[in-house]
């Protein structure tokens, strides 16, 4: 099972599967098949097989999938077993209401350092964290081992920290700055932009 | 061409084309070519012109793409050259700063009314917009004729306002809460988790 040989669509697609398995757990399931998940997550049940079968046996013919264990297997392919590190780039509304979001540490990551470059807020505190100056960031996150992080500057500003936050070592990169970035090709973005799911969505509508 | 059949894998990778493009024609170019696009937006040259020949001849053999032509092209196909009303529910520091967020309008999108269920902040001001109780938003959004909106209650509250979402008319759903939403075939929904994104991440990282 050699991680990079899986494409990266169906990679795309476990986080989801994760969560949806995640919530029923949450209210008490234990088994489920691929059509009941399917349902849930707005995929065919073939494709959640097939997407699943890359990996290794996870259901039964007729008993379906035992929940507790697909939930390990997927934290375990996910590597998100363990808590991954992130900075946290950007302290303006969006970088505060992401540093006291509650749903990162048990889905396997945790905030541990955020920076900005505004002279007025670097050194002030934000519930537990000190905001550190955004040039201190390449010696900070690189000796901290930090391999993640979540860009939430203004989109001029993008390029540039991402240019930081590469030079520091990090290999991915959530960025909510509406631009596309430039980075190696052993850094991966993810963008939060949600124009694009707008403009999605808009595609199925009928104007009025 | 009916829009309908074009797979909706194609219609996701619209938006990132057009802000792309986009951002080429603020920096001042007006042609491209698909190995440039492709280059922009980590998608190959084939899949573009690919994609792109479900709607129509673009671009010329040796002459690339007229940027501003393809632009309007694909403004008209997301449905994005006139401007979407979008209603904005659960205004705690998350709403805040979606509210706040100057990026929608100049790309097909304006929040035109914002709703919270908190007694405290029920017609309280944010800028220009009085935040309206979550108990009338049905008839409210219905007779705006409001048909997309962003979701950024808690966990727990997300499916209640859905369903109240959905009874107004709403076709098109961003959700910022991280759980999978029960709506009719005819409405859409995209997911904003940022967890999805990290975990799709961490996936590639090598384990430290």
């Amino acid at each position: 099972m050699n991680s990079m040989n899986v494409p990266d669509i169906i990679v795309s697609r476990l986080p989801v599967y994760l969560r949806a398995l995640q919530f029923m757990a949450e209210t008490g399931n234990t088994t489920t098949s691929s059509q009941e998940l399917g349902e849930k997550v707005g995929i065919s049940a073939a494709q959640i097989r097939k997407d699943l079968s890359q990996f290794g046996e996870f259901g039964k013919q007729g008993t379906g999938y035992h929940i507790p264990f697909l939930i390990d297997r997927l934290l375990q392919i996910l590597k998100v077993e363990r808590i991954w590190d992130v900075a946290l780039v950007g302290m303006g509304e969006l970088g505060h209401a992401i540093l006291r979001y509650q749903g990162f540490v048990n889905r396997g990551f945790r905030i541990v350092a955020c920076y900005d470059s505004d002279p007025a807020k670097i050194g002030t505190k934000v519930d537990v964290f000190t905001i550190e100056d955004v040039n201190s960031l390449v010696p900070n996150v690189r000796s901290a081992g930090i391999k993640m992080a979540m860009l939430c500057v203004p989109a001029s500003a993008a390029q540039p920290v991402t240019d930081k936050l590469v030079e520091a070592g990090v290999k991915g990169i959530l960025n909510y700055a509406p631009v596309s970035l430039s980075v190696p090709n052993d850094v991966r973005v993810q963008y939060i932009d949600p124009v694009i799911g707008l403009q999605r969505m808009a595609y199925y509508l009928s104007g009025k």
